[in-house]
């Protein structure tokens, strides 16, 4: 068993489950559009959030975004520590770098020393296509080679008294990939985050994040997962939950999503969620169904498009809709039940 | 290593690479339409065809389909051994079927004399929806099950002096499928024909059939492969095409198709593409590309869409296609080196 590493509320490793992941496309200083995919993605099945951070433009809108994420955010780093401390400064659940791209260990040791103090994990994502040339040595293969530069950047870590860590050792070809992680799965016992970097179009890299990702996952390997697409993060993540369902990691069941809430939300969501999932779980219903509870009757019904039935809320009526399209108006009060009799009926 | 087989000219186990199969969705006994799905999934990659043959209706357009088909054709029979007789008369180059369906030993035993008599392979396809009675026995997993049925046909088979077998253990869990696939990996080398059955949409098939095809081969297990899709075989071929090229099974380098020829040919198109393969070869260009050479205008370039570039002759003219739509007209005479031309720049 892994060790156990958390990212905000999501544990990682240790029995917790297979967690689902994606990355904003979005321009990160834009908050709002930022926070809107973030909703989408999460509505979608995303459990945790990566942002890029490539400049100091980003540094302030992560704040923003940190606090309307209804999932926990981790930024994206490479080559300037200064970002690093500034998102961990902005309150991001975690980071990801690539050790071998942000310079001097003093460099490094900054990062981990600020991460260390706000108790935030790291992750060590090693890449084949940027392995240092003190490794690339003759007769051993990529696979070989993104280990021992894995293994080599854990000591660092260990050294400087940091052990909250994932990992990732990432190809985009797939059975270098496989390889790679079967062999860092024999020797270390940091929790394991699995991905095909650039896997391609929507098609091949379906195929390719199946195939890498799930043989993995079929052996037992890995405790963090992110699809990489060329399209709409949105795919990624329904990829992911697909991967996840197929080889029985993720039992749906009934599942209610609901909204972070936001200042155009003018009804006490919290506690009619609560009502709902409580009137909900005295039926007992054996069912594979998402449903969305929704503060807002603008954005409520797209965003939570991804869900099989949904109420969004306005100040007076309540907007009942399948697939994202409106199908009954509601008087607020009865609207739950009229809700728990459809689904009874689903 | 695994046992070689053949399906006609087609090598499976030994040193062979990984085939792809797929199946005719069209009406067996409308030979004209089977035929020409069957040269659209040649072109698609497609390495074997398997026709269902589900009534006396269909056994005698099997003829006239094996005749025409580019590639080897296997029956597909269910409950009726009188069916399987007809297809091996018919001239199949082998026939799938689930002897558990077929009733008396003595009706199995007259198959398997048949199918020695022209020899020709069999396959044994267990599923785990239809396993028989005999072997539910609690304790056992669903694999367990599944490889326990198959051992008892091989004996069968093997009793009955014949081993010209290939072997799959399908079910439509995929964690159940590649653990049955192992199982019998492991004590027995007949050649495997993996696939997972009722895998569903093309979203869901491609990712359940990426899992397990997709992890058994990268554990070298598995010799010729078909994925389940309920959509058009040929999005099947594609993925199938695709998951061996992801795994650096398939390097698909230049590949000429051209069609079998049929009466509306009225060039000599054998010669021709004997012609066009050794100026090919002389060029050692090292590009993925697929060119087709047709010898028919009407259908070539619809029947070769999936090719990159192509050419159709006429009586008197050669049509050049891109992705099925033509592009330029020209003298068949000076058309093969415009046609190289062309496949020099790409």
């Amino acid at each position: 068993m892994k060790r156990e590493v958390f990212v905000g509320n999501v544990g990682i490793g240790g029995d917790h489950p297979v967690s689902i992941q994606s990355m904003t496309t979005t321009d990160t200083s834009n908050a709002e559009s930022t926070i809107d995919q973030i909703r989408q993605l999460y509505i979608a099945g995303c459990e945790i959030i990566r942002v890029a951070v490539p400049d100091q433009d980003s540094i302030s809108p992560l704040k923003k975004i940190k606090s309307e994420s209804p999932i926990p955010v981790i930024a994206d780093i490479h080559f300037n520590p200064n970002l690093a401390m500034g998102a961990i400064d902005a309150g991001v659940d975690g980071i990801r770098i690539n050790p071998g791209n942000i310079g001097s260990k003093e460099k490094l040791g900054r990062i981990i020393k600020s991460a260390a103090d706000h108790n935030i994990s790291i992750r060590i994502g090693v890449n084949s296509g940027s392995i240092e040339k003190k490794y690339l040595i003759q007769g051993k293969t990529r696979a070989e080679m993104m280990v021992n530069s894995a293994l080599d950047k854990i000591k660092f870590f260990e050294d400087s008294d940091f052990s909250n860590i994932k990992l990732s050792l990432k190809s985009s070809d797939v059975m270098e990939t496989i390889d790679a992680y079967r062999k860092i799965d024999r020797v270390c016992d940091y929790p394991l985050h699995l991905g095909i970097t650039e896997a391609g179009t929507l098609f091949s890299g379906t195929i390719k994040s199946s195939i890498g990702i799930g043989s993995l996952l079929a052996a037992g390997i890995g405790n963090t997962i992110r699809v990489s697409l060329t399209d709409d993060p949105i795919e990624e993540v329904k990829v992911a939950v697909e991967i996840l369902k197929v080889l029985g990691l993720r039992e749906r069941g009934i599942e209610v999503v609901s909204c972070p809430t936001c200042a155009r939300v003018s009804v006490d969501l919290i506690n009619i969620v609560k009502a709902f999932e409580e009137k909900l779980g005295k039926l007992k219903l054996n069912k594979n169904i998402k449903i969305a509870i929704m503060g807002c009757e603008v954005n409520g019904p797209g965003e939570a498009k991804e869900a099989d039935i949904g109420i969004a809320f306005s100040k007076s009526k309540a907007y009942l809709f399948r697939k994202g399209k409106m199908i009954e108006k509601l008087d607020p009060a009865n609207s739950l039940d009229r809700l728990l009799e459809i689904i009874r009926n689903i």
